[in-house]
């Protein structure tokens, strides 16, 4: 199936389906130049990256294609490590009218965005995801970027791809925890703005943990739906792209406490989902009710709905001070407020509601 | 005087006159949020810092306003040292809502307009550009970046300034060289489109060596008006842009080949004007007194109009390769055709008077 996602200047397509990955034409037609450069991990290198090559230069399309492999890892997601993109770049004189072929998960897709957005002022941009977190997440919405010791995805820019090739067959090599951790942030579309998503997720998390490729495809168009709606809803209103975070801030916070790398962006936002809900309800915006299926779901994903071990109150504050959400120096948070699928950003809140959470949480 | 400049999205002041930085109004009018992070240079920072932050500070404001100093030159151009602006950033806790603000010449400018572009996806940008350079070439088009070792200006942004500020009493602490490698750039208006400008430089060209601030006034004004109208022409006509940039392929090379920081660019942009000069009247397509005159008016400015000794033509052919005007393989040259004030881009000349140029010129 083809999505067609709205970004401010123009529109691109998403892709999502079966053997994509081999249908070399529809990775050569949006190649506008005659260069690529695939850029991939140390993991997904071994498993698609022939693979992908082979479909750009499927039927003589006379594409020069080269290619970088970086390791593999959110703790990899740096300055130092991009540079080996730009090296790569300019050592083999890639011009400005090369595109730039993410081909990997949210690490990858988002530092090969970065890379895309500043070489030479801007090259083109594709997306090969091949983690689920990457298919829901990183597809939509241009954000991109890599993260710094003081704090994550703080340099980066805005740059949209100009297709998006999603091959739910390629999730078949992703480990457990890497599927789970895309998982979670499925289930937080359906709790801040689709019901009937998460009802279908309490119903079909079976099938989604099974690999079963309609269900998975379902649920990943659900999901690039449900964030193109609200990432052009922003260009009018204005802050409801920032309910995307929900449990981010918390999430952030404790990837920044253990380093990167440690724990999984999914496993954390789970934890910080988790949080939020439990925030929500001692403010007595939610119905208690919403809160434990919240935490069931996320337990049946086989994701963390706990703060690391041993992390305390005093390093959240220390980290969420820094979050790209506080702005102007009060912190906002996007909580639960209302019946399932609903949400609110705000800086108005009992802080004693989130003293009591982080109190409770850490353990 | 003002000059307004649309850009893209948004159109935005040129101040240009004397004593403006002590006017910390028309600084304050333009931060939007209450933190300002001032990055500057070791050179620049005992001259003007504290100025600028009384600026900023005046009528108690209640901003707050950090400050970063990086080593001066061209040399330290580089990601590496861009990442100071980034640490000290974080380390003070900037949010989304600073405002970024390049006091001093090209290099800051450019630097920290990159900054501000990546910092967080993006904070808002003034610049007080206190070179000649920087006033003439910096304040309009919205190119920011930092070298590679392979090449200049390889990684960056198009970013746009909220304001630019030019304090042309700031002129008087600048040194010789880089009054007149600002001068080149000046020159170069005159060349491609302003010919009456030319004659005005080959009239006028001792007041601006003596800094005559109403000569200089209106030197910058007049280069800042004709840049603006070749950026806004070019979201029209796609190329145009392009013949800013005479001299530049050559002069490119020529820095790089050197290492940046030997020659200053206007220096570089000189001799690589001349060189530009010579394969037009080698192509027939000027009068042979256009380039002579070209070549007087810049020796007047007491600009070099000869490579470095001992540069190649085998050197430009490996630098010239992978510029940016370099599209698809094909070199494209910016060329001088027709009467005083025409030029042309084009990948479309006779490779001998090129070559012939190279070998001539290179000694």
């Amino acid at each position: 199936m083809i999505l067609r996602i709205r970004a401010s200047e123009r529109s691109y397509p998403i892709y999502i389906g079966q053997g994509l990955l081999d249908q070399g034409e529809l990775l050569q037609r949006h190649v506008p130049g005659k260069r690529v450069l695939i850029v991939t991990n140390t993991t997904i290198a071994p498993l698609y990256l022939d693979r992908c090559r082979a479909a750009l230069l499927s039927g003589n399309s006379g594409l020069q294609v080269e290619d970088v492999i970086l390791p593999d890892g959110e703790q990899y997601k740096s300055l130092d490590v991009l540079q080996k993109v730009w090296d790569k770049a300019l050592e083999t004189r890639l011009d400005r009218g090369t595109t730039f072929l993410a081909l990997g998960g949210g690490v990858i897709g988002d530092m090969t965005g970065f890379a895309a957005a500043a070489y030479q002022r801007g090259v083109h941009f594709i997306q090969v995801p091949t983690t689920v977190m990457a298919m829901v997440d990183s597809s939509v919405g241009g954000k991109t970027g890599v993260n710094h010791p003081l704090g994550k995805n703080m340099i980066g820019a805005f740059y949209q791809p100009r297709c998006v090739l999603i091959d739910v067959d390629t999730l078949n090599s992703l480990p457990d925890r890497e599927l789970a951790s895309g998982i979670s942030e499925i289930i937080k579309y359906g709790l801040i703005r689709d019901p009937a998503l998460f009802e279908w997720l309490e119903a079909n998390m079976d099938r989604l943990l099974a690999r079963d490729a309609e269900a998975m495809t379902y649920a990943i168009e659900r999901s690039c739906i449900n964030k193109s709606e609200v990432v052009s809803a922003d260009e009018k209103e204005g802050g409801v792209r920032a309910t995307l975070n929900l449990g981010h801030t918390f999430g952030h916070a404790m990837e920044s406490s253990q380093g990167y790398g440690v724990w999984l962006h999914g496993e954390a936002v789970s934890a910080g989902t988790v949080m939020a809900a439990d925030m929500s309800v001692r403010l007595g915006w939610i119905d208690p009710s919403i809160a434990s299926r919240t935490k069931a779901l996320l337990e049946k994903a086989k994701l963390p709905t706990e703060p690391p071990k041993g992390m305390t109150p005093e390093e959240f504050w220390k980290y969420m001070a820094v979050d790209k959400k506080v702005l102007d120096g009060a912190l906002r948070l996007i909580l639960l407020r209302g019946p399932l699928g609903s949400c609110v950003v705000t800086g108005d809140f009992d802080p004693a509601a989130l003293d009591a959470t982080l109190n409770t949480s850490c353990h």
